[in-house]
C-alpha cells in the first residue's frame, strides 16, 4: 500500500493470528457457513492480512461479506455444479457462493487435472468476491506447480478513451516456487490502483496521486488532488494514459475477462450482473516441463540476480514479487496483525450482536 | 504506433502484399532457409505489416534477420528437439532457429494437445526473435481455440527501483474468436514502449514522451525530451513509476519469464545468453469449456458494449483489441503496404547483391 495511505501507529491495535482466525471463523459460522468452509474463508482473509495485503484482509472485507450473507446476496451453503469438463479443463457454476471459499477448491480441481495431464484450467461463474487472488495461486506451489489466478469483479474501470466504467479491476496473480527463497507471489489489479484506495484516501484526507483515476467524464487526472467521495471517479487502466500504455492495462482486463467469463459461457458482470463475479484458475505441473529441482534453482538464481540490480537514485533496493509479502508475514506472525482501532471496535460490536466471545488485542 | 513517430507520406512508397511476400520469401531462401520455412517466415512478417504492426514487419526486422543468418547467429535449418512432453505440455530446444518460423509450429503443437485434452502449453528455448506474438496467438483462433503467447528477448527494461536492465520487453499476446466481429488480438510489451520507439524517435528527431524511458541511472523521465542515441536509456516497466504501478509491469515481465524460461528448464537471457530468446504458447479449446457459438456470441456482445462506451473529452471512440488491426488490414490489402523509401532502397540493394528480381512499388 502507498505509504501515505497507511494508518498512524496510534490508531492501531495488534491482534494475534490465532485470535483473528478464531474470531473470523466464528463470524462465518454465524452466517450459516459450514465449519470447514468457515475455517477456509478465515484462512484466506487472515493470510492476506499476515502478508500485508490489508486491502483484501479481514478489516476491509469481512463487514461486506457479513452484509451480503445477511441480505441473501451470498449463499452460505452453495452446491456448485460442473457444467463442462475435459481432462485439462472444467467450468463451475458457483451457486452464488463466496469466492474466497470457492477459489481454493477450484484451484485444487485445476491441480488435480494438472497432476494427470500436465495443465489444469478451471473457470467459475455465479461466484462472488475472491479476495487476494495471489493466495489461491500460491496453493499450486505446495504441489510443485505454477499457479495462475484471474478474477473479474463488477465494473469500475473506464476503457482507454472511455467515459464509463465497463470492466472490473480484473487482477492477475501468479505464484511459483523457489528453493532457498520464499515463493514468487505476483498479484495485481490491471487498473492503476484498486478501488479501495479511493475510499481510503477520502476517509483519511490523503491526496489521490496523478494517474490513479479519471474524472467522471473520462479525463485522466494526472496531478495529485484531494479525494472526493466514492463514485466521483472511474479507475484508470494500468498505464493511466494512452501515451503511457493504458491500452495495455485495458487489454489485460479484456484478457482476464475472456478466461474468467467468456470461456465460462457467460457475459461480463456489466452486461449480466446475475452471473456474479467470475474467476479462472490454472495449474502447470513443473515436472511436465522440466525437473523441479532445476526450476527452483533457476528461480533462486533469477531472484538473486534481480535483487542485485543497482538501485536507482533515492531507492533502497530492488525486490522480486513475493519478497515484501514474506517479510511482512514473518513480522506479523511474530508480533501480531495491526488493525485500525475502528476495526477492533467493529469486531467487538458484531461479537456482542452474534453472542460470540470478543476479540482480544495484544 | 504514436502518431508523431509515423513517417511523412512523401517519404513512403506502396508495395503490394504479393510483391512483399515474394521478395521476403526469396531473401529467406537465399539465407539457406528451406522453401516452406521461408514462406512461413515471410507470412509472419508481411501479416504484421498488413495489420499495421510495422515495428515487427519487414522494414524493421528483415535486415536484422539477414545479418544474423550471415553471421551464423541464426541456424537456417534447425532441427528442434522435444526435451520433455506430457498430454498437455511440451518443451522444445529450438536449435537456434528464428522464432518467427518456429513459433507458428510450436503453437500448432500446443493446439494438437488442446484438441486432445482441452489445453496445450509449450515452452521453447534456444530460439530467436518471435516477431509480433499476436500473430502466433491468432493461429489458435482458426481452430476455435483461445491462443496465448509470451516471449522473452534480451534485457532492455530496468526493474522498479533499479538502474540496470534485467528483463526483456517480455510481451503478452492473446487472440480469441468472435462471430460477426474480427477476432480479438491483444499484443503488448510489458514495458511502457518497445525499444524500437527509442531508435525511431532518435532517427526522426521526434521527442520521447514522459513515462517512456529512464535515465541510465534508473530515474524515470516524466516529461517530453529530445531522444538521445541508442543505449542512452533503460525502458520503464508498464506503469512508469512505482506510484503509477510500474511494479505491475515489472511483475508481468517476471510472469512471462517464468513461463518462457524457468518452465523450459533454463535461465533468463541476461544470466545465460546462449539459451537465446524463449517463447511460450498455449491453446485453450473453447468447446472444452462451453459451446463455441455461445462463446462467440458473448464476445460479439462484449465488443459491441465496449465500443458503445461514451468517449472521454477529445477522444473519437473506444476500441477493442483487434479493431484497428482489422481496419488497417483491409486498407492495406486494398491499397498496398506503405514502406519508407529507404526500406524500398534496401530491398533493391539486397536483391541486386543476392541476384534476385527487384521489388516493384505500386
Amino acid at each position: 500500500m502507498s505509504e501515505h495511505l497507511k494508518p498512524a501507529p496510534e490508531d492501531q491495535a495488534r491482534v494475534s493470528e490465532e485470535a483473528l482466525r478464531a474470531a473470523t471463523t466464528a463470524i462465518f459460522e454465524k452466517m450459516g457457513v459450514p465449519a470447514d468452509d468457515a475455517a477456509l474463508g478465515a484462512d484466506v482473509l487472515v493470510m492476506s492480512d499476515l502478508r500485508g495485503v490489508e486491502s483484501h484482509g479481514v478489516s476491509n472485507m469481512l463487514r461486506a461479506y457479513v452484509e451480503a450473507y445477511r441480505s441473501g446476496a451470498y449463499n452460505p451453503q452453495p452446491h456448485w455444479t460442473i457444467t463442462r469438463e475435459s481432462p485439462a479443463t472444467a467450468v463451475i457454476d458457483g451457486d452464488n457462493g463466496l469466492g474466497i471459499i470457492q477459489a481454493p477448491k477450484a484451484m485444487r480441481l485445476a491441480m488435480d487435472k494438472a497432476a494427470v495431464v500436465g495443465v489444469g484450467a478451471v473457470s467459475v461463474y455465479r461466484s462472488h468476491h475472491a479476495g487476494a487472488v495471489g493466495h489461491h495461486a500460491l496453493i499450486a506451489v505446495e504441489a510443485d506447480m505454477v499457479g495462475l489466478c484471474f478474477t473479474s469483479p463488477s465494473p469500475a474501470v473506464a476503457p482507454t478513451f472511455g467515459a464509463e466504467a465497463r470492466l472490473g479491476t480484473n487482477p492477475i496473480a501468479m505464484a511459483a516456487p523457489a528453493a532457498k527463497h520464499p515463493p514468487v507471489i505476483f498479484d495485481v489489479a490491471t487498473s492503476t490502483i484498486p478501488l479501495n484506495k479511493v475510499h481510503l484516501a477520502h476517509r483519511t484526507g490523503a491526496p489521490l496521486l496523478g494517474g490513479w483515476v479519471a474524472e467522471r467524464d473520462g479525463a485522466p487526472i494526472m496531478t495529485p488532488s484531494a479525494a472526493k467521495p466514492d463514485g466521483a471517479y472511474h479507475l484508470l487502466p494500468l498505464g493511466a494514459t494512452r501515451d503511457m500504455g493504458s491500452h495495455k492495462g485495458y487489454g489485460l482486463a479484456f484478457l482476464v475477462e475472456t478466461f474468467t467469463t467468456m470461456l465460462a459461457g457467460v457475459r461480463p458482470y456489466g452486461l449480466e450482473p446475475e452471473t456474479g463475479y467470475k474467476h479462472f484458475f490454472a495449474a502447470y505441473r513443473i515436472d511436465a516441463f522440466c525437473d523441479v529441482d532445476v526450476f527452483k534453482a533457476h528461480m533462486d538464481e533469477t531472484i538473486d540476480w534481480l535483487e542485485a540490480t543497482k538501485p536507482a537514485p533515492g531507492c533502497a533496493r530492488v525486490l522480486y514479487p513475493g519478497r515484501l509479502e514474506d517479510e511482512v508475514l514473518r513480522a506479523r506472525r511474530a508480533h501480531g496483525v495491526p488493525l485500525h482501532k475502528e476495526v477492533v471496535g467493529w469486531f467487538r460490536s458484531i461479537a456482542a450482536e452474534l453472542g460470540l466471545t470478543p476479540i482480544e488485542t495484544l
